[in-house]
């Protein structure tokens, strides 16, 4: 299985609907998960579902939230190893195309997202947490961290980090034109997938940046 | 308050954080739910969260989201108007530049996000549903609805439509550069801001469009 590893599919994560647009290779994973900037994490405070969104960083299978120690679902989630953790859902999507469709009904989005199920935890060990914090810089902007200055003690005492292994994960994929009925055909709206992806304006140094720092050229990976 | 209006505050749409960026106006509110394209929305199944893109549309102070009367949250949330819906939290953000600090630390996005908490309810007036319809299409782009032939009976009837209220809402705004420490400010790093924004490439007609028929003009809508 070193070729192709897949995620297991379960309960959660095998789609009621549209079955055909399910992945579970972590190749597709990991790729999606790659490309975005913030995740939408969800927990469940006094019986409610919340949905925040937040960055997030990837290591192997594993990943990783961040936020200051009195952030609600840091503090939710426990502060020992011991703790039993916090049930999240994390997701992640990017919209790939507006399809639009002969019918209202038939109108859609190219997408591609992922939806991770679990329990974060608080991350105690100092040597993951530094791997971690390293993680969603360069999440950011592969390269970064090691262009930057490393989180110092005080720092890394106000920052809490939650793990969420993936283990119960899953891919959705919507690519291609709209599914119009045949029926429909001869009817004279225009159809098709306006394509859209995100765009990089030029970079604007920071007011108290000195002068004779240039932008560093891994800008170029994003 | 009919300039100006506001939603008020409460114990779950205070952030414990950042309180600087947290915003209650209507117009504000309504400007970032008009830009998404996806909300995520969260609800509890089996006392766990469940995260899932999807797409949605506004009217007034009311959102719209739909899907097949089989989906999951539509079918938690009943099907009659005296059921007692479906606890949802739906969460829309735009993220506007990547924030690269000389610390890693204070490395941020700037984005604005709205963070929307209540009880969804199946829409079950089949005029108000109608309305719904053409406000998910018009979303998608807006001035499509009157461009594309309208649900039939059949597909109505396959559509589920789940109406939240905005009362329970708040807004998230990040702008500006980084705020290093002034002690880091002597460092090497470049920082500042790469901004980013979606951007759209040329309309790809589906392969089925009969000839003829150009491209809409409300393209450049977005």
């Amino acid at each position: 299985m070193a070729e192709g590893k897949s995620f297991a599919a379960t309960d959660r994560t095998l789609p009621t609907r549209a079955r055909e647009r399910a992945r579970y290779d972590e190749e597709t994973v990991h790729a999606i998960l790659d490309e975005g900037y913030v995740c939408h994490l969800g927990f469940v405070r006094d019986g409610a579902p919340v949905v925040l969104p937040t960055l997030y960083g990837r290591v192997g299978n594993r990943l990783y939230v961040h936020g200051s120690t009195g952030s609600r679902p840091l503090r939710m989630a426990g502060g020992q190893s011991a703790d039993p953790g916090l049930a999240v859902c994390l997701t992640v999507t990017h919209v790939d195309g507006l399809v639009l469709a002969k019918s209202a009904f038939h109108h859609s989005m190219n997408y591609r997202s992922v939806v991770v199920h679990g329990t974060a935890h608080q991350v105690t060990d100092q040597e993951e947490k530094k791997v971690a914090l390293d993680a969603l810089v360069d999440h950011v902007l592969p390269g970064r961290a090691a262009d930057s200055r490393p989180a110092n003690t005080k720092e890394l005492a106000a920052t809490a980090v939650l793990r969420l292994d993936l283990r119960e994960v899953s891919a959705k994929i919507r690519t291609g034109g709209p599914n119009d009925d045949p029926e429909d055909l001869a009817l004279p709206h225009w159809s098709g997938v306006l394509p859209v992806s995100p765009s990089y304006g030029a970079p604007i140094p920071a007011d108290d940046l000195a002068p004779g720092i240039p932008a560093p050229d891994y800008f170029s990976a994003r």
